[in-house]
């Protein structure tokens, strides 16, 4: 037999994850449905042909792709289809869900005439990828994407940002950084500098400046075929430190910078008074050939975790599948990045993986009769009640007990029998006490 | 382009299935968790052997299969293996989960150390079958299962018949019959008429007698290699109208039917007033090869939607694992048929898919500011609010508030923005009023 487990990547959750798991998003969806964001679900399962193309070519081989089912290989020339590549062309026509983006875009595009557009929807599943497993990234992954659909309107990119706040207010967590820019601006900086078509190679670079020195990046750039004239430009706008306002003098040529400048004024000017720190951070790039307006990503700066959300405008979403001039803006938060950071920083409440209120001990076949009856009862009334199921050692069930963190065990033999009493043991203090069933109704409420 | 969609008998769901679905989940969960099951989850993809030979040669044949990454070819002689079943073994070493109960077996045998038994675990996730779709039958569907593990005693069935009760009854679905049987009874009716070793025909010919007349039944009975005299006596105990006290003198000389007709009596006799229906059905065998003990599903008279529910115990469930001698009984609620069921029967609450509670109409900039002042208040005292993004025409968007049967909608326009007013309308009566946020707070609030 071989070893007993989980493919690579691919994790199991115990109650105690689960717990957790299910606290952040309740949280998540609580906050998505304030904002009038509804729910909706598409397929784990995705023709390929909706899948590939969409994610670049290292998105594509990352894609896990199911085998057609049946005698796949009937319809297969195998002499002339002897690659891989070749013949998983005729042998597999479905992928597993890569992101929830291209799913909505999908959705969007086949339910149009049925949406009432501005279409807000959230929608929280796992997704798939083959890349190689590490921490905080695993081959199934849950995203909690909300996104509006068919508006140009900025007050969605404001919705959003409070939405972002919200979250992770309910999280108690503090130290969150939402860094936030703008294509426009960089697209304006390529311009400025006289290489528009350069738009890349120069977000790239940017990127790399708090990482790598600014000579390493200038060599970088040198050997992207940038002059040092156009280099020298782009040092003069590093120098003047990124300020929204510097910027917007140095690169008063370039329209399409001023209409990024002037959108993003109008929502910080917007925005009331935010937990989360806002920061313009004109180097933050994020899937550039995706996004075409606002652009925004959060890390909390007490952890090295990373990204735990990212998001922005894409104005062609839904055109690949044929509708065209729909602008959408939206954002992911990526579950098991939260899951981490709440348990370094120890955020998650106490108690959450007590679901069981009171334990009835099993004293034997006659006993539990009269257990099994009080727990219907107080099941009626709304508690969470178990009988433990065997008649074993009292040291045994109050170890269960134990383990489970079930704050009250309720013993019944046949003393409490005939006095219609019950032995009721707080697990936590050790005290104990004999009341009737409506006692242990009220200490329950408390 | 091909036509856009998802593959055959994969679904989306819209908002307002979502919502219904949602509802459905919300309430088997909170009762899973009233009766002390913890939730666990397993991945979507389990290894190819794990899952392979758990479901019998048709199951095998119904399993998605993914395709290994990469050059998946590179080690595989095409020559050598060159039909699909024997070239699948080479390029394929994960499937998708086919039902929750192999993996929650495969967890448990994996986890034997961590875990304090008896385990009580639900899990609520998609599993996936290659089937032909039908009506309420599809290749991708939810399972909601909860189990226990590690007890052979019978106050699990008893909980379990109680939490089925519970659930149903939260669902206001009346009309539910539970079928309960014991395998052991079915064994010791074979053995009772001489012919233990046919029990699986035996239990297939039973199980088609409320279908098809008893003289076909015969005929086929004679075709399995069971002689006329055993068909006699299997006549004689189909005649004793399967009363379980008849039963019980019938199959006397069968301890194992005994034992069976003991267990089924003791969880009968400790069962409180029930809303559905308990029925002994002697006929029920639901997949005979797995379980060892109690078998139950569950049907809506008022309904030809089919079984919404199955369960049972199996002795052995682990030891395919390497871990023996666990025994567990479980259940299984199908997420898709019971949403059908309650839609057929016109059970879900009404306002379900009422999230937002009062929408700003946009009226242009200046105005819209104020709206995302008060909006943003609003959301803090814990009110569902949303901002119509564009600045269009007023129809368009009380047009939008109507789909989306959000109950009021705020106006803002210069006046008001002077008064420090809002017009409030109600969009179910039309009536507008004029009030301040507290006026607009107290209506949200009733």
């Amino acid at each position: 037999m071989n070893k007993v487990g989980t493919p690579k990547g691919m994790n199991d959750f115990s109650p105690n994850q689960m717990v957790k798991r299910n606290y952040i998003i309740s949280n998540i969806k609580k906050v998505f449905e304030q904002f009038g964001f509804m729910p909706i679900e598409t397929p784990s399962i995705e023709k390929i042909e909706t899948l590939q193309g969409k994610y670049g070519d290292e998105g594509d081989r990352l894609i896990f792709k199911i085998l057609n089912s049946g005698d796949f290989l009937s319809k297969v020339d195998l002499v002339e289809s002897s690659t891989s590549k070749e013949i998983s062309k005729k042998i597999v026509n479905k992928g597993l869900r890569y992101d929830l983006t291209v799913p909505l875009a999908r959705y969007v595009a086949q339910n149009k005439n049925d949406i009432t557009f501005p279409f807000k929807r959230y929608q929280i599943q796992p997704v798939w990828r083959a890349e190689r497993p590490q921490k905080g990234r695993y081959r199934e992954f849950f995203q909690c994407d909300a996104d509006v659909i068919g508006t140009k309107s900025l007050i969605s990119e404001i919705e959003l940002i409070q939405l972002v706040d919200n979250v992770f207010k309910s999280f108690e967590l503090s130290n969150v950084t939402l860094k936030i820019n703008n294509r426009k601006i960089l697209e304006g900086i390529a311009e400025t500098i006289g290489v528009p078509e350069k738009l890349t190679d120069i977000t790239i670079a940017l990127d790399k400046l708090d990482k790598i020195p600014v000579e390493k990046v200038e060599e970088e750039l040198l050997s992207k075929g940038i002059g040092k004239k156009e280099i020298e430009k782009l040092n003069k706008i590093i120098s003047s430190g990124f300020e929204i306002l510097n910027l917007r003098e140095i690169l008063k040529d370039s329209s399409r910078a001023q209409e990024g400048i002037d959108e993003l004024q109008y929502i910080f000017k917007n925005i009331e008074k935010t937990n989360i720190k806002l920061s313009f951070e004109p180097t933050l790039a994020r899937g550039l050939d995706y996004y075409t307006g606002i652009i925004f990503e959060a890390v909390c700066t007490s952890s090295s975790i990373g990204s735990i959300l990212g998001g922005g405008r894409y104005d062609n979403l839904t055109g690949v599948f044929g509708l065209k001039d729909v602008s959408g803006v939206g954002l992911s938060f990526g579950l098991e990045r939260i899951s981490l950071l709440l348990d370094d920083l120890d955020l998650f409440p106490k108690n959450i993986e007590t679901f069981t209120q009171v334990m009835f001990v099993n004293f034997g076949n006659d006993c539990v009769v009269t257990a099994i009856k009080y727990s219907t009862e107080l099941r009626k009334r709304g508690f969470s009640v178990e009988v433990y199921p065997d008649d074993v050692k009292l040291k045994k069930q109050l170890n269960y007990a134990n383990k489970k963190k079930i704050p009250f065990v309720a013993m019944i033999g046949t003393e409490e029998i005939e006095s219609k009493k019950i032995s009721i043991k707080n697990m936590l203090t050790g005290e104990q006490i004999l009341s009737d069933i409506n006692g242990l109704v009220k200490i329950l409420d408390e």
